[in-house]
């Protein structure tokens, strides 16, 4: 994840405007990831569709011109999000209902937009979070999953989710997460506050929930990873604490699949006036 | 839903045989429904792909020979099973688990087989079934669903969940369903008991579980197609007894989508010795 603001592009700004906040949630399965490759206004690479460009689209539509958006968190081909927010500038003559219905109408079934709300002009979805949560399930039985198998990763091996939950609070607080970062990761630094991480099974399922003001590239899916050897017994519990003060990625345990995740949302100063669910 | 014994075709059952019982998921989003319209060992009907040739197809490459099975109920095209269970008749040597992971290997990722036990000759999995479980999940939010779409059900205005849960009180009992079967179901007669039925929210989510000693066909989906105008208040509570007991059909509720519906399972005496999810 990097750090800097992206340009808007398509010549100045136009003139009467007013900064929206959306509340989009999509399945990832059928994208090959949030980030559009292609420059604004044109077509995904054939085969590798992105989220942003199909918002960006539908924005656009509704909109009457090119209108691109800024999110508050990159996600990967696959994994999901139930609350993404972004930002983008449009006419202000738009009823904030009639973004929802008439962008998510112009959606494919993947994707919708489930609320919008005009906000001050120097909102921005990904500087102004302080926090970002992710979900991660784990079918934890002898046989993969068929029902629910687009939202779940799978572990036929019996998983300690006590052992998973204690190992990972050594994660907890401001840290160098070096070694849970894949080598493709753009951040200038790796240190992140990781803010609540907790394990537990309801059923055959293991559901990893964690919170942080930031994430590193496949960070969460890194850690899960890490978990994974703890859960089957193969670590000590204390393996977590060691391999995040040794900052090596390569002693450390395989990415996770991209299936189980779900980017939950980011969370917002009250100030912003944003929906419950992504106010801190 | 008829009350014949299927026919086990295919000549003889050969001499050294074994009863097996299997619990089975599937996502009914890709299948035509459950029910093989084409003959045992033969294809699908392009475009109309059924679970129980999936099945069999799978079974018979484990078995070596042509397998068919019995299912506890026959799910329509889109609905979804969390434990179907079904019955066949295998070679006595096979080992249980091998049944369980060489059929799953064999099936698309849309089915898998959870467990597999060796039982009586003449355990039926659907006449030995005393009960069947169904719950239908109904998305209760402005916009379309985008995650978990394969398995919701969407009603955009408000839902009074506690006025659909005392209406549908009403059903409990032995009683005759008529105003919720369709005019395509064949069973002799449409008397049914209803052991249980609740609705209850769960944040955006409505979801009705429901219980009774056997279904018609879309009986499921008619009783929700009904509660549903009560739950946005333009029926009163009432109106589901006087449809019972109206008995006719072409007043009651439009049938509900199938998509929010899952085949919970089949429940037998605790004789049969069966997993506890499937034992009374």
């Amino acid at each position: 994840m990097q750090d800097q603001v992206p340009q808007v592009a398509g010549a100045e700004r136009p003139a009467a405007t007013r900064r929206y906040a959306l509340g989009v949630e999509y399945d990832g399965s059928e994208f090959s990831g949030w980030q559009r490759l292609s420059r604004p206004g044109e077509p995904d690479t054939r085969g590798e569709p992105t989220v942003q460009s199909a918002l960006e689209a539908a924005l656009s539509f509704v909109a009457g011109r090119l209108t691109e958006v800024v999110c508050a968190g990159r996600t990967d081909a696959g994994v999901h999000a139930s609350c993404q927010v972004v930002h983008f500038d449009g006419p202000v003559e738009r009823d904030p209902r009639g973004w929802v219905l008439g962008t998510t109408s112009r959606l494919p079934p993947s994707v919708c937009v489930r609320w919008c709300l005009p906000v001050a002009d120097d909102f921005h979805a990904r500087f102004s979070a302080r926090a970002r949560r992710y979900r991660y399930r784990i079918l934890n039985r002898q046989v993969r999953p068929a029902l629910q198998r687009q939202y779940l990763s799978w572990e036929r091996r019996p998983l300690d989710a006590d052992a998973m939950h204690r190992a990972a609070q050594a994660l907890l607080g401001e840290n160098d997460f070096s070694a849970f970062r894949t080598v493709h990761c753009q951040a200038p630094h790796a240190r992140r506050e990781l803010q609540h991480i907790q394990v537990r099974r309801d059923g055959d399922v293991v559901e990893i929930e964690v919170q942080a003001n930031a994430f590193l590239h496949h960070m969460v899916r890194n850690i899960v990873g890490s978990l994974l050897p703890v859960g089957r017994g193969e670590r000590p519990e204390a393996w977590i604490g060691e391999l995040l003060a040794g900052r090596d990625r390569t002693v450390a345990g395989p990415t996770a699949p991209s299936a189980g995740l779900v980017f939950i949302g980011p969370r917002y100063p009250a100030s912003w006036q944003l929906p419950a669910e992504v106010t801190l």
